[in-house]
């Protein structure tokens, strides 16, 4: 018998890890029920502060992920992680060295880490983010903390669940114009260079400024360049600082959020229309017909779909 | 006056370039009619053989994509060429390096390269690749191969449209565990070891051959690792000649290709659904009254969805 959502729902809000995690995977697998259960831990939501950390792979953001978190709870705020990881498409988990570090529950009291893998999500990458910071959010958790590789586009839009990016890079990457290429320049808010205690560590801060001068337009302030290191420690603590303080300068949503609110509207509207082709139509006989048709070379894929959605709105 | 799409099509039928790179843009802008364009050309699509090239940033994907073209036309073959740039979320575009290879007509005769966005492809990135390959395939063309840059799950994505795939590694880019975390590893036929000149490119041959090892199943023969170098020219004779072989081979659609079809069918539902849902919602009244009442903190956006599904369904 799985538990009522009730007695989740009821258990996240009063500070229950394990309702907590039990939540966090019943909601992501879009068990029967799950959208209420989301209306009632919405009204909950809302302070937390999201931080999205993404750079190339290699460049520290796990540990430098850690280390920001451990600063938090030392400073008394409670905090969550969600890691992301790039999956296989076809297996639709994560790998090998990922599995070391897909754990429900940290063992440092005060922080919850949750592996999302990029494939096998239901309700799709940036929704599920959304939803799984709600709850951690109405769990309790200051500040979440989404960890994530930033080459595909998937993950770049994990970070558009964030209220502020980091953008962290590495000296002997070789990777200035890789990040360029996918785009993080423009999602950044702030720039991390990591792995500071090694050569090529200021270049890479000069690099980083020249770029950001080329793209600056007009009197808007450029994102700052930190330099961290987890080996000396130098820049942690700036860094944890920096978010402390945005966390209490955080509002609640307001007009200026009207945008990325009908986005999440639309998107869920789209998502229960995929759902609904996807469970009707797959094992449709008229559409299976169709596919051998194509096959035999007498039908194209494009009239077929045109043909079947005329059934779809004849049967209203 | 935009040109009439039959002109176009009689223009890419009889091998005009400039019809060519103008019925690409015009299909992947889902200009009005572009449906009808592709039932038109579908007939005369499915010889084509299509080549994925994949593989971390770094790896030399674009150099070996170029000399495999080159291979081939020397052959007699004609080739079209798709890379597929990971483009920024908010400018829509390619930047900066990209730019330099965004070129709609090589100047080399008998190769037709074409680059597409992750984003902004209206159609769905594997959808647009499928729509580019058949109007290339109609245009002639023998070989197309898609070029990408495999660490997103968009990328990989892609990839999907080919009959064959092949991983681009390199020695030196530490990129061994990497790889399996995108799950490249499931959907590569053919893995290549570039940049063979260099130092360490036999440790990374073994690294792939025990990886293979390790996940193969039952007396499936393991796809073989082949060593090139842009530099000496190794190993690329030898690759076009499979490529070669594996187009004389080549059979039209069969029955196991059924899985294939019936997910571009539900794709192409999807997405003219989604496009109904876009246009006729982003600008409604209801729906701005009921984001507002969300920012307010009356609402969420679970509910506002559902309800406005439910408008959808009573409007029949």
């Amino acid at each position: 018998m799985a538990v009522p959502w009730e007695d989740l729902v009821a258990g996240v809000k009063k500070g229950n890890v394990r309702a907590l995690a039990k939540m966090i995977t019943r909601i992501e697998n879009r068990d029967s029920g799950w959208k209420d259960a989301m209306k009632v831990i919405y009204p909950d939501t809302g302070a937390t502060l999201v931080f999205g950390i993404t750079g190339a792979p290699g460049a520290g953001k796990s540990t430098l992920t850690n280390k920001i978190a451990h600063g938090l709870v030392t400073r008394g705020y409670q905090v969550g992680i969600i890691a992301v990881d790039p999956s296989s498409p076809f297996s639709g988990g994560a790998l090998l060295g990922d599995r070391l570090r897909m754990q429900d529950i940290a063992t440092i009291e005060g922080i919850f880490i949750r592996s999302m893998a990029t494939r096998g999500t239901l309700g799709g990458l940036c929704q599920g983010a959304r939803d799984v910071i709600r709850i951690m959010d109405a769990f309790g958790k200051d500040i979440v903390l989404i960890e994530t590789v930033g080459v595909g586009q998937d993950e770049i839009e994990v970070v558009r669940a964030a209220d502020v990016v980091l953008v962290v890079s590495v000296p002997g990457l070789g990777d200035g114009i890789q990040t360029l290429k996918a785009g993080i320049m423009e999602i950044a808010d702030l720039f991390v260079v990591n792995k500071a205690d090694r050569d090529g560590a200021d270049e890479v801060v000069s690099d980083i400024q020249a770029m950001l001068e080329l793209s600056q337009e007009g009197e808007e302030a450029a994102p700052p360049v930190l330099k961290t290191s987890a080996v000396t420690g130098e820049g942690i603590e700036s860094l944890v600082s920096m978010l402390v303080q945005l966390k209490e300068d955080k509002e609640r949503p307001s007009r200026d959020d009207a945008t990325r609110i009908m986005e999440e509207v639309l998107t869920l509207m789209e998502q229960e229309l995929f759902h609904h082709i996807r469970s009707q139509w797959a094992g449709n006989g008229a559409l299976q017909a169709a596919v051998n048709r194509i096959i035999d070379g007498e039908r194209d894929p494009y009239s077929v779909a045109e043909d079947m959605l005329g059934t779809l709105k004849h049967e209203g």
